[in-house]
């Protein structure tokens, strides 16, 4: 049999962790699938304080120095961050000549394109299964399985966390803040949250997921992001009762040369594919010419799902695959030319809170009706005469700039107590 | 750059024809994708008689010698059948050193084994994808996005035609003959459409999904096939009444050592996604001890879909892939050791047809007793004194054999007009 294949593991987190138990436990099959024994020469984590035993491995201090590990074909980066020490470890085994696994979704859309290029130049592979969508293979989809296809968009609900949190808010009618804080004493959210709940997970991925779909260089900062930091439970029984369910979308779309891209929340009808994705899973469509539109689902999070992708990820090496980062060579990635999602339409979901008096209806259409907008429907249920109560509309397809120029003009109403909730109605 | 890949196509149908517009309309990005040029230099069909141009291409009349064309690296069989031409022209193909494309799953399920070998001898690759679950990539996603897992299922539907007919019976409560001249009208089904309502078909491809998945050796000999011919209108009536839909299933299972395979309808949740897939889409979830169960959508059938997933191999080889046809060495595939439908156990839908009369259900529930079946639900509606009318009974889980026995002893009954309807309940 042919020499091993030999990798260095960079982190030992949960997804570091599950890699070394996927290799060891189901060693005897993915041998025979590699053709070749996978070996993990040498690891790296903060502390030896690990729940797997890690005596048998080479332990290295400096994490930016395993490629130095003897005979290492690949490194392992598990360790997490667009900056820093993670970056670090990718740079320095890719300039190495070493090729590189991550799951480090951050790192490639804030830096990908130089590393690809790195990649490229020292003719080893950059491999990301699972930085995006967990344990789905949609990476290995695009670049591979529907490669025949030109593109036409990709979307779909990426970031597990947001998912989970939006689901039990569905479930519970309890608000935010109180679920976010359930979702993290159950782990399934971080301490700092800030990277789910804003959207920016779901945006890098976003981000890849454009690259490779219609060969422009990923472009994190041409992203806007919107969280579901400002959902309450008010919005999640609207759209249920309009016959939707709210959920976190990342959408990349080409028109003619340009391409749009939107990460925000999103109404989707309750009985469609993407409604009914519950909890952690994620569900990606792609849409290609000739394929039409396949949806991959799946576990979008967690040990077992991300550390398979980033062992599929190194089967892939050791049977000696060698693909570009983004599916073409770096020096055919063209800039995108992104378009303004201002000038972008759609059908919205509008709430706003208003004092429950007469006229303030009238005020609120009136601003609409000035902005070119339509509305198909309102609803006010229970009423609170003086108080702030939630009225909620459905505006007919409008301008994107429009809707926020209205929604800015509703706030400066003296009868709304809040920034109104403006979101996108999609019937995906 | 490097040289073109070259490759000659056997066979210009319907799919045939999609390959060659695919190469054609999506040539740019295809040879950016694959990193060189991919060049048709051959073409071999029943007649020159077709939709579009094959002017420029090498014109061979005999298609199990187009392997001989010059330079050609991969013969793209898409000509079909398990005997005669299209296996003479991949074993040439194969024993001239010269990949293989197929979309032939009949020739693999039946011949799979003995061509692995030849390929693997002679150092060449023989692709499928195509063959199963048309443009979804699941032959990739089980050989390589999954590499890492010990599956345990594999199950889905896998059949467009029936799911098509399926769909439509459902949907406008006619019967099934009525729904098969529809579809053979509008080309959804054959002129000869036995192979895709016998469930031959999709066996066919059940059997390749599960040789990937527990490495065993394809055999198609062992799995007993169960069309959808006999389903009438009223069971979709009542299925639909106990909250089911009734999908044409392919599912394999490893328990222990030994390996279930079951091809036939089954009742499945109405709102369960397997539930939701209609018309001509196939849906397959793997099951793996790391990554869970992803679900894998889309056509699985019609000229785009096929033919994405051809070129998608093409592209592959065109990269240097090299891939063991069932995703192991053929000399570590093993015997299947398979599980006797018979002893397994289910809930299962029972419809009977009986002359509506007293005493009929007593020596219905009393078959049923002495075969140790559980009653867990019956309807009779309608009623018709004299007659025979449909009654259908859930029965609680029980072994297949048994519930097969008590079938036969209920047909045996003077009172008893047709062969019962069987079908498990699946609440996958």
């Amino acid at each position: 049999m042919t020499q091993p294949f030999r990798i260095a593991i960079a982190g030992l987190g949960t997804v570091g962790t599950g890699v070394v138990e996927i290799l060891t436990q189901n060693e005897d099959i993915i041998t025979q699938r590699a053709g070749r024994e996978i070996e993990i020469v040498a690891v790296s984590a903060r502390n030896k304080d690990r729940d797997i035993d890690i005596s048998k491995y080479r332990w290295v201090d400096n994490a930016a120095e395993i490629y130095k590990s003897e005979g290492v074909d690949a490194v392992v980066e598990l360790i997490g961050g667009s900056e820093g020490i993670a970056a670090d470890v990718v740079r320095n085994s890719l300039d190495n000549k070493c090729h590189v696994v991550t799951a480090n979704k951050a790192l490639l859309a804030h830096q990908g394109l130089a590393l690809a290029e790195m990649a490229e130049h020292n003719g080893v592979c950059l491999m990301y299964e699972a930085a995006v969508a967990g344990g789905i293979p949609i990476i290995k989809a695009m670049r591979e399985g529907l490669a025949a296809n030109e593109f036409s968009s990709v979307y779909g609900i990426l970031n597990g966390t947001c998912n989970y949190i939006l689901t039990k808010m569905q479930k519970t009618g309890r608000d935010f803040a109180d679920i976010l804080q359930e979702a993290q004493d159950l782990g399934y959210a971080e301490s700092d949250p800030t990277l789910d709940i804003e959207g920016i997970d779901a945006a890098h991925k976003l981000c890849l997921l454009a690259s490779i779909a219609f060969g422009v260089k990923p472009d994190f900062d041409a992203l806007k992001t919107t969280g579901i930091t400002h959902i309450n439970a008010t919005d999640i029984k609207f759209a249920d009762e309009f016959g939707y369910r709210i959920k976190l979308l990342g959408i990349t779309r080409r028109i003619d040369d340009k391409v749009m891209q939107i990460l925000e929340p999103c109404l989707v009808p309750t009985n469609s594919p993407l409604g009914m994705i519950d909890d952690v899973y994620n569900a990606v469509y792609v849409e290609g010419n000739f394929v039409e539109t396949p949806l991959f689902t799946g576990k979008g999070a967690g040990k077992g799902p991300t550390a398979s992708s980033v062992v599929a990820d190194i089967i892939d090496l050791a049977r000696g695959k060698n693909i570009p980062t983004f599916g073409i060579p770096v020096n055919k990635l063209v800039e995108g030319q992104w378009i303004d999602v201002g000038e972008t339409t759609s059908r919205y979901y509008l709430r706003i809170m208003v004092t429950d008096k007469p006229g303030v209806i009238a005020s609120v259409a009136a601003i609409l009706r000035d902005n070119d907008i339509s509305i198909e429907g309102m609803v006010q249920t229970g009423r609170d005469p003086g108080q702030s109560v939630p009225v909620v509309l459905t505006l007919h397809e409008a301008r994107h700039a429009d809707v926020q120029k209205a929604a800015q003009g509703i706030e400066r109403l003296e009868c709304c107590s809040e920034k109104p909730c403006i979101m996108r109605i999609e019937e995906l």
